[in-house]
């Protein structure tokens, strides 16, 4: 029977599962709401999912590769402490080896989604790479002198934690002035619940029914495409935002090619590139600017599966370039 | 005749110029004040100091490396653009290999400097590291996974230039609120400066006998150990945007060691670290925090010479490690 890498991507609200090959081609995919927030529950839907899709497709499983919020520890594969799914301390990792007995890895799905499309998309080849994923957070993931880039202790990438406005909203990690807390999803809903709660005039104002603490960042989106000004200006000032987060890791890390993703990018880079390629524009060092080209990713959401089987054959060591 | 490593570090104001042999030992320097700001006067010089050091040494010189004040192109050995030189366009590694004879290499001088650090001072064995030099300008050179990071065009490490004050001062540049706008010597001397054109009481305006224009950081750094309030708050306002410019590398990169060097940062540790550090711990993600130690380099200003050896040896596809 052929053989096949397991692999999972666990977000906030969903189950990504697929089988695929070991030069990166995704075989069969399944996709099921998270069940349960308790682990125990999410390692058996996952076990379930993998085996069906194993039997399905006739392949046994060779590795699992996971990727997961973090943080995490890569070496005990355990699950510190992720915000998204409520989990502190999990052995996410076990769980998934005693349920399928094969050998499993986790990492973090921002750099798990940097590792698929270096590996097998828009970032192929490429030596000095930063994929940086804008949704209703901001995570990213580094590709250095041609190799992942994991840090002293599995947390480089961070970027959606870099201060980029000192003394200015606090974020969800506690601390004040990130990026994240300035330019994701989540700040454009805080900044368009906050323009409707100040009384101004604002589309918005109809889109959550007068209840401001019902707003989106879709809502806001939407509202500014329909050309109310407030919310074109939410959105521009995002983008301004991120792209000084762009224009920092350029200036350190000199990149060949950033990519970004994310549900929030994906879905407005119409109105967020452009003041953030603009913003990049003014902040970054000319000799690091020429250097970078922008794109967004090419693999949707299967970037985090693909990067998740690259690290699942790194641990069979048989790693596959 | 045994050999050695012709090394260079060329500044703003002087020549050093040393023999270091194949393990990174200092075998003899010389310093002088830099002859001209003409580019082949600056050749000759480097030439004339490293023959004589060769002849009173005994040694055969086996390559030469040269750090020098960027921007520059390393393939080709050109000086791109250095304003601390005033040079454009210059062959400067071309010019030296004429006089001497011996291929020779040329590279940043914040990158030699990390380099040095890591190969024979306080980072040696480290693979993730960051070296910030705190002077009158601030840049920085970066080891990951165990080797120096380049980036696509050279100009990897630019932490100087990453924007933390959007807005903010405008930089050397030619950016607005650059890291090192906020928080260089040259920054420190502006921010003195502004306190006396203002009319402010400070102990200032006698330091600089009333000219302000005259002002420079030692002048404040002196002051502030005097105990004038203002001149306090000025070191101490720059420490605590230096802390940003540490945290934001420290959650991009997760490094296991910052090494902070530069004159500025090794005269005025005492007043600057502790508002630095503060400044860290508030803006870093604790994750990435407890994984990096702050320290100050301990090669002094051997730590360039002795980074361009390791990068001659490279030349020579000899690397010792």
């Amino acid at each position: 029977m052929d053989v096949a890498l397991g692999c999972l991507d666990i977000g906030g609200t969903k189950v990504l599962a697929a089988l695929v090959s070991g030069d990166g081609a995704v075989l069969a995919t399944q996709r099921q709401p998270i069940a349960s927030y308790d682990p125990l529950t999410v390692a058996e839907q996952c076990a379930q999912m993998l085996t069906g899709l194993a039997q399905s497709q006739e392949r046994r499983i060779a590795a699992i590769g996971c990727s997961v919020p973090g943080p995490l520890d890569r070496a005990s594969g355990i699950i510190t402490s992720s915000p998204n799914l409520g989990w502190r301390d999990v052995p996410f990792r076990q769980m998934l080896q005693e349920r399928l007995g094969v050998a499993a890895v986790i990492d973090d799905d921002a750099r798990c989604a940097a590792i698929g499309e270096w590996w097998r998309g828009c970032a192929r080849g490429i030596a000095h790479f930063m994929y940086i994923i804008v949704g209703t957070g901001i995570g990213g993931g580094i590709v250095v002198n041609g190799a992942p880039l994991y840090g002293a202790g599995d947390t480089a990438g961070e970027i959606g934690h870099t201060t980029v406005r000192r003394g200015g909203p606090v974020c969800r990690c506690g601390k004040a002035g990130c990026l994240e807390a300035v330019a994701s999803g989540r700040a454009i809903a805080r900044e368009g619940a906050e323009a409707v709660q100040s009384g101004a005039s604002t589309a918005l104002a109809a889109r959550c029914e007068g209840e401001a603490g019902r707003m989106t960042a879709e809502m806001v989106v939407a509202a500014a495409r329909d050309g109310d000004p407030i919310s074109s200006q939410i959105v521009t000032d995002a983008g301004q935002w991120l792209g000084i987060g762009l224009a920092n890791a350029t200036n350190l890390l000199n990149p060949d090619l950033i990519v970004l993703g994310g549900g929030l990018m994906l879905g407005a880079s119409d109105l967020l590139l452009p003041p953030t390629l603009g913003s990049l524009d003014a902040h970054a060092l000319p000799s690091a600017r020429g250097h970078v080209r922008i794109e967004l990713g090419m693999l949707g959401e299967q970037a985090g599966l693909i990067g998740a089987a690259w690290t699942a054959w790194q641990s069979l060591a048989k790693r596959p370039r």
